[in-house]
């Protein structure tokens, strides 16, 4: 299945458990807003498209619940819902983009039934759409990778993370598809894991040969010659830098200093032409992130953290920027590539 | 207590659980080489002035433990003994050191129990000799510490990686002690995390304000300007080369990158001046290590890892070795610091 999907039976979203995996693959149901921002904001869904579509079906889903028989009634529940959504990952453009794009439709609606036929069809056109994207962004990255690659990549940017498919798990999948022999380096992106959990179970599934290295490691490795490409996932692009896991800004650096390519696979979604780095509030994770892992104490338990959720890679670091429209090789503007 | 000691009364090693901390602090007893050389491998004991002084204490167990009635029965029992523990960690140049010592000592002695006696007395001064350099070497240190400076260190190069005080937390502690606020952020140190569970409970058990990052953020503290130096310590130190903990080549070259002083702290036993980065052999340690933390299952049980116990940082990403000689500043011949 999808990693993200309405259920039309029960009026609900369901989703992959991605906390869960590897150990254990299992499918839950949002029937509730709260429930949804419970996964939204543990991580069960995640990825920058993903939560684009997790933004549009919740939508979809407050129309659902609402119990107002007015059009202005609605679209109140549905603006309360859009904030509370939005507020759940403050830095996931997408969602937030998800969640506007969904709203916006009501505008053709004439009553109450319209609104809700509108945001549920737009949100399901939006997940349709990104496995769409995904498969054409896919493509123009293959050309990029050489039969017999090895691409490291950082946390999970796969079909995971999206919809279906993946941005730069894509590439690697439309590289493969296309014949080409890929090896991925997998980073295992502490302090969750995404890339040790999700990224090698993914690719796994798919028979791609991927190797698991801690995040210290990408420095060694790049030096001994085993890295002949990076490829990571974005969770929002302004016009200086690219926002994405903590952890990606240091494999730029890196593969700089070891004349690396360094490639952002990301849907124009992802684009905000409306901040620059310094206008980006990083948000800061729970502490015990660092502490424990599940029931297992790491650190002592009142030692201070640092725990940002992502870092900026100034556009500098960046070799191209892998979209649906093409790739994109720094200096750009903004502008030029969404419209 | 000192990290590791021999106990008079029972004739045996004893040592702190590194394994353990920080949830809980014990200390255990070795009183077979079969039990030291476990210890080793599962870095109960590791660091690398701390295995110079576990090595020379498994000599003289050993000593104690053979039933040889002549010295050349005795000797030869050392010599095995030698071998065994050596090839517990082949890339700790500190722990075949303390070995080497203690059995040249014997040359000195007369009968077996000559050899019992000298064995244990070069033991004992290999430790109290540890604890004398790393004073020194932190004063030489903490010069190179300004009053509100933050630390950036990596893994455990503390107390519990020597006999006491430590190097590179060594020349933290005597900054302190001459009276400068230092701040330190630990980098976790994937896989073994000892940076977040041993620096980091050592540094609050002195009240050293400490801060725990993942390895993958120091790309992004730096890039905030919040580390105005690092300092690591070493396994091993080649004319080119400083060997240390899997992570610490990728913080050098993070530092290059910010203009930040990029120092290592190592006694002069450290330098090994018979090889260079590409005769020393990194050794592989179990793949489990990147797939499991104690119980806990973090990633698919067969997914393929790579996972190298140290990685090589050239000269040229150095900006001082402190030792306890001396600050030097590359590039320097390894032969004018040990002479």
């Amino acid at each position: 299945m999808r990693t993200i999907d309405w259920n039309d039976e029960s009026n609900s979203i369901v989703m992959i458990d991605q906390t869960l995996l590897p150990v254990e693959y299992r499918v839950i149901e949002c029937k509730t807003l709260a429930s949804l921002c419970e996964a939204i904001r543990s991580l069960r869904v995640r990825g920058a498209p993903a939560l684009g579509a997790a933004g549009a079906f919740g939508i979809a889903l407050a129309a659902e619940l609402s119990s107002a028989d007015d059009m202005d009634g609605l679209t109140r529940d549905l603006k309360v819902a859009a904030k509370t959504i939005k507020a759940t990952r403050p830095t996931a453009v997408n969602l937030a983009w998800g969640v506007d794009r969904t709203i916006n439709a009501i505008s053709d609606a004439y009553d109450v039934d319209g609104i809700k036929d509108i945001v549920l069809a737009e949100a399901k056109n939006i997940a349709d759409e990104d496995v769409e994207t995904n498969k054409k962004l896919g493509k123009h990255g293959a050309k990029l990778l050489e039969d017999g690659d090895t691409v490291m990549t950082h946390c999970n940017a796969g079909r995971l993370a999206c919809v279906d498919w993946g941005t730069a798990l894509g590439v690697i999948r439309s590289a493969v598809e296309a014949g080409k022999d890929i090896n991925v380096i997998a980073c295992e992106t502490r302090p969750l894991n995404q890339g040790g959990r999700i990224t090698t179970w993914e690719l796994m599934q798919d028979n791609i040969d991927v190797r698991l290295i801690s995040d210290s490691m990408s420095g060694h490795v790049m030096s001994k010659g085993m890295v002949d490409k990076v490829i990571v996932g974005a969770d929002r692009i302004t016009g200086d830098a690219v926002f994405n896991k903590i952890g990606t800004y240091t494999h730029s650096v890196l593969a700089k200093e070891h004349e690396i390519p360094f490639y952002v696979a990301a849907p124009i979604s992802t684009f905000d032409p409306d901040n620059w780095e310094d206008t980006v509030t990083i948000e800061q994770r729970d502490a015990d992130e660092l502490r424990f892992f599940k029931d297992v104490q790491i650190a002592p338990a009142d030692v201070k953290v640092y725990n940002p959720a992502f870092d900026a890679t100034p556009m500098e670091n960046v070799t191209a920027v892998i979209t649906e429209k093409g790739v994109f090789h720094p200096p750009f503007l903004l502008d030029e590539v969404i419209v």
